[in-house]
């Protein structure tokens, strides 16, 4: 039986509540001092919680593989990131905050450089064009209409946009248009079903006014779509775990993807001290709730070792806070390592720490770090494993088997 | 390859003999003085022989899953619990020593109350009914003939009883009666493939005529039927390891599961001593003993941590009677936690100890126990893997592949 038909049918309710504090990006890499952001941040409440706590390491998909964010994310909220791919065109619309209904089928648009005469593309990102360009060039293509297709096209970043295609009876089962290399020729979209071949035309037929319209264009002359994808109809929270769950989030990629998962989306603010606070104002109305802090993994991105550090303490620094609504469980971690040794994400394992109020063994850690971490009694587990064990330790599963 | 299959392309002879020894409910939590069960235990036996063993902590089913007593089993037995579910019926027949033959369908019995206007369920217990009361029921109830079957019905406990069909072709794709909660009347058994439609009326006939002999009773005028199931039919230990292999345990439940993948039960008595005798006496006729040790269970059960902490003190006594045998491999854990705090199994790792004459490595434990064995050499591992394991340190597994 695979995990969440187990979790669906093991469920019970408990009047406890879970917190998951996800610091995105959190693990690291040894710094200049041989110690890792987290190693280097001053943390004394998290490492008071450690004291109390079960520690270990989790790996988000498998040993040595990189997740993005959604992957990241769907491990932790207890989905095999392998079972559930999240089509790249559903991350991207959700990242800047559209949504998907059930009739959407999302594409992500790159802008890109194609010779004149050949029509090979010749840079595969417009040269990186800024996102004002972006934004122009977008405002060009909007005026593109599909009979009875509701279209949204809305800029991303840099040479990236989302277009979304909505009407009933559209498929995802395409190919990309993108063909990966400079040298060639964008590619058709096909069909990879025969219930697909309609919405192929659509898009071929979107592709052709889109290129009339950027021919004339420097160095964006062109465009390709790739991922195109539908919302992935995820089993709902509340189905597998009986959970009535929300998101406390900032970022717009974050707060689709728990709207994925039928968490409902709170209103959070831009910082963690408002995320702090709407977590106090709802703590009577869910049983569990994703506290998701961006900066730390935009840090490490930028390879700001100090700046990762500081967004670390500053989580730190509302431990109190968050541990006087007296949780029953409360999770710490991250989706994804991003060390500032990188500048991108990574496969590293991810410092897990699991404080109950109730259940608990004692493993001697009395640190949060990547080290320390090695030592805990959680051992090395994967990112699905974490709900599981949040549940049993909330009392919200009962026996297997007589 | 699934891990059976390859134990049984793998198996090779060896003259080498395995204990496994299982005390039920081992692992636990720890209590005022912040030690376990097992870490307040003086056990300078299992402390001696850790030294030179290799410690682990081991995951019955899954991180967060509670096993039964069933799953928990056929996970150190090496099924995967998941793949090999037992129906509640089975285990409650095997519970008290019933024997099943593949022509049996074996159902779990509750005595509940109905409303005697309405027919609903007012108590799906019949206020736990004391087990005289439930075998005065019983036999009136065995009074019930059926054309064709060979019926069997026993007491179990309080309001809980066994009924066994035994007639060639009978099915057990059938639902159960029991609507799992009050207010709503006993269902009707249905069947779940065309083939079980004559087990399922059957069982309805049976039903009708409880109900008939039931109607003036006080607080158990009705019955349900719950977990129809016939003997799994697993892969026998023969078969996948090639092993003679023999259980030795003082309770009916344990005794029948180590039926149900074709051990020789033998005759142990009631105490860990005439456990220990049967052992000897038996030691030359096997070459795996499966020793059982209940009472940990029973105490953790009870909530009783001193009782708990004297049953491991009982079981360390006989250990150099054991090694006394000169066994060639020793593995010594339990199917589930069953921590005294919580007066339940639990989902929590057990211990584990493995000892072999040969081919160990040094992992610097050098005792029995919950924390000790965060940092043991055999890492976090599943029930599933410790035959394997034991199986390899006898000599009895060849390589796979050139």
């Amino acid at each position: 039986m695979k995990q969440l038909d187990l979790m669906k049918e093991l469920k019970v309710s408990s009047p406890n509540s879970i917190i998951m504090l996800v610091m995105d990006g959190l693990g690291g890499l040894p710094g200049e001092a041989g110690l890792t952001e987290l190693e280097t941040a001053r943390t004394p409440n998290l490492d008071a919680l450690a004291k109390g706590s079960m520690l270990g390491l989790s790996t988000p998909i498998a040993p040595g593989i990189t997740p993005g964010s959604g992957p990241g994310h769907l491990g932790l909220f207890g989905y095999d990131p392998l079972e559930f791919p999240i089509g790249r065109g559903v991350l991207e619309a959700l990242g800047i905050g559209l949504t998907l209904t059930p009739t959407c089928v999302a594409a992500r648009g790159n802008f890109c450089s194609l010779d004149p005469m050949s029509g090979v593309i010749t840079d595969r990102r417009a040269g990186r064009i800024a996102t004002e360009k972006c934004a122009e060039l977008v405002k060009k293509l909007s005026v593109i209409r599909i009979e009875g297709i509701n279209i949204t096209i809305e800029a991303v970043k840099d040479y990236r946009f989302a277009l979304i295609f909505d009407a009933p009876d559209l498929s995802d089962k395409l190919t990309e248009s993108d063909p990966q290399r400079v040298g060639a020729k964008p590619l058709p979209v096909e069909a990879l079903a025969p219930e697909a071949k309609v919405t192929a035309a659509h898009f071929n037929e979107w592709l052709k006014k889109a290129f009339e319209i950027l021919k004339g264009e420097h160095p964006a002359n062109g465009c390709t779509l790739r991922g195109i994808a539908k919302d992935p109809g995820l089993p709902s929270y509340a189905d597998i775990y009986g959970l009535k769950a929300c998101a406390i989030a900032t970022y717009p990629m974050y707060k689709g993807l728990a709207r994925l998962v039928g968490m409902d989306v709170l209103d959070a603010g831009d910082t963690i001290a408002t995320e702090v606070e709407t977590l106090k104002a709802n703590w009577d109305r869910y049983d569990f709730f994703f506290f998701h802090v961006k900066k730390t993994d935009s840090a490490g991105e930028d390879g700001n070792f100090d700046a990762k550090v500081k967004v670390i303490e500053e989580t730190d620094a509302v431990i109190p806070e968050i541990l006087g609504l007296n949780p029953d469980v409360l999770l710490i971690t991250g989706d994804h390592s991003t060390p500032s040794a990188m500048k991108a994400h990574s496969w590293h394992e991810l410092p897990v720490l699991l404080f109950s109020k109730r259940y608990l063994r004692k493993d001697g850690v009395t640190s949060f770090g990547e080290t320390a971490c090695i030592q805990g009694g959680l051992g090395h587990i994967r990112h699905a494993d974490l709900m599981p064990l949040a549940m049993a330790h909330a009392d919200k599963l009962t026996k297997y088997g007589a």
